[in-house]
C-alpha cells in the first residue's frame, strides 16, 4: 500500500474523532494556531525568502510571470491579514450539528436530519502559501480532515507553515493524522486513487490543473475549470450601470474566474451602446472581439470565430453579440457559458425574472458586476473554491459547503413490520420545531 | 448528432420553461396526469397484459424470478396507488423558490440562495412499471426534465403509461420535449454521453446495473450500489429488542437495500444474546455465518471469510461478529460498510451518541430497524432513490433532493472596485430575515 494511501487511511481514522470534537474545541485549536503563527513569523518569512530566492531566476528568465511571484511572497502584513482571517473563522457559527429537519415518525421514534463533516478532504493548491492556512482553517472548524498538496515553488514556506499549523493544533488535542502536507507530484496521483478513504478533492490553480484532476479521479471534486462569466444589456437596460459593471468585471483582473468574458446586447440598444462601451474598454486596452452585427459599431475590433464564446481569455479581451431577445440571451448563455456567474443590466422586473430563472448558472446577478462571486463578497469570511456543480455545495464555498448531513433515527425498539397493512401501526410524519 | 443527445438538448431548453412555472401550474398538470390514469386504466392494464405475456415463458423456464414478474404486474390496486401518490406529490410543499439564505451586502446590494430545479434528470430503471409514474411525478413537481429509460420486459406497459402522462401534461402547458421515454440500450450508452445536457443520472434497479452506469459516465449518478447495512448490539443493549430488529431488518424483505447484511455484538452480552438471536433467525430460515469468537455461542453456523464482511448477500444469510468494543464496532461499520444505514442497539447515551457522531453513513438509528431507511418512511412521500453519497443529496431522496440552489445577487450598478482599499466602501454582511 503507498504510503499516501496509509496517510489517507490514518486521516479517515481520525476524521470519526474530529467529527466529534466541540465548537469550543475546534476554536481554541485555531486560536492556539493564530497565536503561534503570529510567534513564528521569523521562521515562516525566512523560509519564504528560500523560495523566493529560487523563484527569482525563473522570473528573470520569463519562466514565472511577475503576479505569481508576487502571490508567493509573504510578509507581515500578508501574516497579519493570515491571523485575522483565522480569528474570523473563530466567530463564525460551528456549521456542524445543526438540526435542518425534524420529523415524528410514530411516538418514541424520531428522525432528525442533523450536519456533519464531509469527511477527508484533499486540497491541492498552487503558489500562494496563504491559501494553506485558509483552507486548513476552514477545515478545521468544519470537522474535516485535510490532506494538503501544494505547489513546488513554495515548498520551503508550505513546510514552514504547515509545522507551525500541526503543531498547534495537535496541542490542542487535535489528532495529529487529521492534517497531513503531501510533497511530491506522485502523492498527487495516490491521492487521487485514494478513493473510500478521501471524501472530496479541491483543486485550487489553473484550469489545466482543475481538468487534470477531473479527469483523472473517481472521487468527487469540488470546483470548475472555465469561469466564462457573461453581462446581458437588455433593452430596458441603464446604459451607465452597463458601462460601469463592464468596465469593472472585465478590467479589474483579468484572470479572475469571475472576470466577464462575454458581452451580449439587445438589438434595440446596441446603437447607443456599443460605441460609448467600446470606447471605455479601449482606453483601458481591452481587444474587443465583436460577432457580425455588433462590429458595425465598434472601430478597430475583431471579428470573433465559433470558439471564441467558449474560451476563458484571462487576459484583456472581450467577445460581443448581438442579440434578439432575452431569451437568446438565456439560450447563448446556457449553451456557451460555464454555469458560473451572470448578469443581467435591466431595469424591468420581468425581464430579470426571467433571467434569474433560465439562466443555469450557480450565480445570476441584477445590475452588478460578476466579480461579487466570491467567498469574502459574499459574506462567508473565505471560501475554499467556487463550485460550477449542480449536486451541494455550489457557487463559492465556504464552512456551510464544508459539511453534509446524516439522517438519525431515534427509536425505542421499532421494527418495519410493525407498519406493515396486517399490523396496523401508522405513521404520523408530524413536523418538529 | 445521436437522436438521444438531440432530444436531451430539446429537454434542457424545455427546462428552462419547467423552471419558471407556478406551483399552480405543476398541480394542475399532476392532477390531470392523475385523473388521465383513472380513465384510460382499461388501455393501461391491457398493455401491461402483453408484457405479462411474453415474461410468462421466462418464469416458467426460470429466467425471470417469481418477485421480478409480481413487479411487473400492474392491476386496479396498483393503479389506485399510483393516483394516490400522485395526490401526495400535489399536496407537497413547492421545493422551488424557497429562500435560504438572504444577506444584505451593502445599502441596495442583496444576495439571495434560492432553490431552483436541477435541469433534466435521466432516470434508468429495471422492472417496475410504477416506478415510472412515481419518478415522473416527483420530477415535475421540482420542476426538472425527465429522460427515462424503463426496462425492455415492461416495454408495453411504460410505452402506455408514458403516452397517458406525456398528453394530460402537455395538456395543462407542460413542454412536450420535457419528458420523454427512451426505448433501447443504445439509449442508455447516449444518454451517458450526454454531459452538457444531462445535469444527473438517477438508476434504479441491481447493484450490477448500477455499477455500470457509475463507471460509464462523467454526469454525477445518485443512488447507491452496495447496501451492506449493520446491527451493533451494544454491552448496554435491551437483548429483547435487539432480537426484534435483528429479525425484522434481516427476514421482513432480506433483498432490499436496507436489509441488514451484518450483526456485530459486544463481547459482554454474546454468551446471553447470540444463543437467543442465532434460534430465532434459524427458525426464519436465515443462514448463519459467524467470526471465530461468535461461532462458540452459535450451532450450525459457517464460518465467515474476510468477503463475507463486505458483501450484501441479498438473501436470508446474516454474518456475525463479536467485537471488543463500541470503537471497534465503528471501524468495523466504516471500513467494510457502504455509508447506507447502521443502527446501535443501547440504552446508554454516551454509546449512542458517539456511534452517532462516528458512524460515517447517510443514516445512523438508535433501537431502530435500518428497514426504515426509505423516502415513504422518512415522510417524504415517495422517492427517487436512496444516495450513499456525502454531496447533496443524502439518505432517501425526495422532492427536496431534486433541487438545488442558486445565488442571485441584486444590485444597483455596484461593481467590485467600488469596494477596493482606495475607494472605501465596506460590506455590511448583514443578514436579513
Amino acid at each position: 500500500m503507498s504510503s499516501i494511501i496509509e496517510i489517507a487511511k490514518q486521516a479517515k481514522a481520525a476524521s470519526v474523532v474530529l467529527a466529534q470534537l466541540s465548537e469550543e474545541q475546534k476554536n481554541n485549536a485555531l486560536l492556539a494556531v493564530a497565536s503561534s503563527i503570529s510567534r513564528h513569523r521569523e521562521e515562516i518569512l525566512a523560509a519564504n525568502r528560500l523560495d523566493l530566492l529560487a523563484a527569482r531566476p525563473l522570473v528573470e528568465s520569463g519562466r514565472m510571470v511577475a503576479v505569481l511571484y508576487d502571490r508567493l511572497k509573504l510578509d507581515d502584513a500578508k501574516l497579519d491579514d493570515i491571523v485575522t482571517g483565522i480569528q474570523q473563522v473563530v466567530a463564525m457559527v460551528d456549521p456542524v450539528g445543526r438540526v435542518t429537519l425534524a420529523t415524528e415518525l410514530d411516538e418514541d421514534l424520531t428522525l432528525y436530519r442533523v450536519t456533519c463533516p464531509i469527511g477527508v478532504i484533499g486540497v491541492i493548491f498552487e503558489s500562494r502559501p496563504d491559501a494553506l492556512l485558509q483552507i486548513s482553517s476552514l477545515c478545521l472548524k468544519s470537522g474535516n480532515a485535510a490532506l494538503l498538496k501544494g505547489g513546488s515553488e513554495a515548498e520551503n514556506s508550505n513546510r514552514a507553515l504547515f509545522r507551525v499549523i500541526h503543531c498547534a493544533a495537535v496541542e490542542q488535542g487535535i489528532p495529529a493524522e487529521a492534517l497531513a502536507l503531501l510533497e511530491s507530484r506522485e502523492d498527487v496521483n495516490a491521492l487521487l486513487g485514494a478513493e473510500g478513504f478521501v471524501d472530496l478533492i479541491v483543486p485550487r490553480g489553473s484550469n489545466d490543473l482543475v481538468r487534470f484532476i477531473q479527469q483523472n479521479t473517481a472521487i468527487p471534486v469540488l470546483g470548475h475549470a472555465e469561469g466564462i462569466c457573461h453581462i446581458y444589456v437588455d433593452s430596458d437596460g441603464d446604459l451607465q450601470k452597463a458601462i460601469g459593471i463592464t468596465l469593472d468585471a472585465k478590467v479589474e483582473y483579468p484572470a479572475a474566474c469571475n472576470a466577464v468574458e462575454t458581452l451580449l446586447v439587445h438589438r434595440d440598444v446596441a446603437a447607443s451602446f456599443l460605441p460609448r462601451v467600446a470606447d471605455a474598454l479601449k482606453s483601458r486596452g481591452v481587444e474587443l472581439r465583436c460577432d457580425e452585427r455588433s462590429i458595425q459599431y465598434v472601430a478597430d475590433a475583431w471579428q470573433t470565430h465559433e470558439s471564441d464564446w467558449s474560451t476563458e481569455y484571462c487576459d484583456l479581451i472581450l467577445s460581443i453579440k448581438v442579440v434578439d431577445s432575452l431569451d437568446e440571451a438565456i439560450e447563448h448563455i446556457n449553451f456557451y457559458g460555464s454555469n458560473h456567474t451572470d448578469a443581467i443590466v435591466t431595469e424591468n422586473e420581468a425581464a430579470w425574472e426571467r433571467f434569474f430563472a433560465g439562466v443555469d448558472s450557480a450565480g445570476v446577478y441584477l445590475n452588478a458586476s460578476t466579480r461579487f462571486a466570491d467567498g469574502y463578497r459574499y459574506g462567508f469570511g473565505a471560501e475554499v473554491g467556487i463550485s460550477t456543480g449542480k449536486l451541494h455545495p455550489r457557487g463559492p464555498v465556504g464552512l456551510e459547503g464544508l459539511v453534509t448531513y446524516k439522517y438519525k433515527l431515534v427509536g425505542d425498539g421499532h421494527t418495519g413490520n410493525m407498519y406493515s397493512a396486517n399490523r396496523g401501526r401508522r405513521f404520523t410524519h408530524r413536523a418538529l420545531d
